[in-house]
């Protein structure tokens, strides 16, 4: 894999733990729902959230209203319609505000000081930013949807990696735990990595993690793809 | 100050010494021509290459492209005609790996530790990630013009920064070495620091580093801007 030079990483469920920050900021604020149930309400909405944008549905609206739009929804759905504006404001900001899995930032920062490290996420800057400052992911550069007005999988994500940093596809690798994430990516001829993220869902959703063949590295953790990468 | 949450710089002068960087790189390749006055015609074409993006005479152009432009004019007008074109795309590189300002890294460090700093260049987000990667440059976030796809002095450059983060005009500082930056900026609403490089065109070159009134702050450099900010 001498060819890679840029590794590119999807960030909610490979990077951060989104169902596990998000169920802890809903008990927070004492809501009254399962925030099990209501954690997975709300990712839910997402790609379903996405899909009007891409169609042309919505002009383009960046994943921090996506998510408020999807948040109004479900609240009144679970019936909760005590939140003032700015309590709404600071739930959808948990979005931001996500824990990285305990292997990100050694894994990163290993993985750092042989490629250029940088998101390819959904995920808008400024809540992307926010993360990483946050949790201390070592980024060199935040790359977003929002760069290229593409929702992934559109190739202008995949291939707006490349045309960023002037290389091959083939030069630049996803890392992913999402295998249509990977394969879509794989169609606009990138290197492909599976991060294992069984809990994604949380402890009580388990997920299947079986490797695709057509992957180029199926790894446990940041830190055993920094390994396998040598 | 306390409004202040992001800080945005002007990266060519203010960061990283082009002149002296881009003077060495020249020199290491036997050019045979004046490195000075190489590197100050070189950089002289930055502005009128922008312009015509922004006329609309050319369609969005990166800023390695409207480099390389201006570079196979000023090779024509140095008479120099012997370089390959793998020495020119070498050549043109050079900007990607110019030296920081010897406060540059302690003092965004510091800086970072009280607010999200971030660039706000009108170099291309390939360019600035390599040369902070090679000079360890700890940006929060690469914002760039083609990010907004508008250079510098435009209006959507400042206000997209602040729009990136979702914040008011005045929670935004620029910090930059050039007055009309820094001028365009206040326009819109941003607060304002001017850094003092005297010799940003080379030590045969001083250029007038005085304050202006309606800067926010004047700083002899990265480190004093981190003390008067606190």
């Amino acid at each position: 894999m001498k060819q890679v030079k840029v590794l590119a990483f999807d960030v909610f469920g490979t990077v951060v733990d989104w169902h596990s920050s998000i169920k802890r900021e809903v008990e927070a604020m004492n809501l009254d729902v399962d925030s099990d149930v209501f954690a997975l309400a709300w990712r839910a909405g997402y790609a379903p959230a996405m899909k009007r944008v891409m169609s042309g549905e919505l002009g383009w609206t960046k994943i921090d209203d996506l998510h408020r739009i999807i948040l109004d929804e479900i609240l009144q759905e679970f019936g909760v319609n005590h939140l003032s504006e700015v309590q709404k404001v600071e739930l959808n900001l948990a979005w931001h505000s996500l824990d990285p899995w305990d292997d990100a930032v050694e894994g990163l920062t290993r993985l750092k000081s042989h490629y250029t490290i940088c998101t390819l996420s959904n995920g808008n800057i400024g809540l992307l930013t926010n993360m990483a400052k946050r949790a201390r992911l070592p980024w060199d550069c935040i790359l977003s949807a929002e760069v290229f007005k593409a929702y992934k999988p559109h190739p202008d994500t995949y291939l707006g990696v490349a045309r960023t940093f002037d290389l091959q596809p083939e030069e630049v690798m996803l890392v992913a735990a999402h295998h249509n994430d990977l394969a879509a990516a794989r169609e606009c001829g990138l290197k492909t990595a599976y991060i294992e993220r069984p809990i994604e869902y949380g402890a009580n959703h388990i997920k299947d993690v079986s490797p695709v063949a057509e992957n180029d590295f199926h790894a446990s953790s940041f830190i055993d793809l920094a390994e396998q990468l040598g």
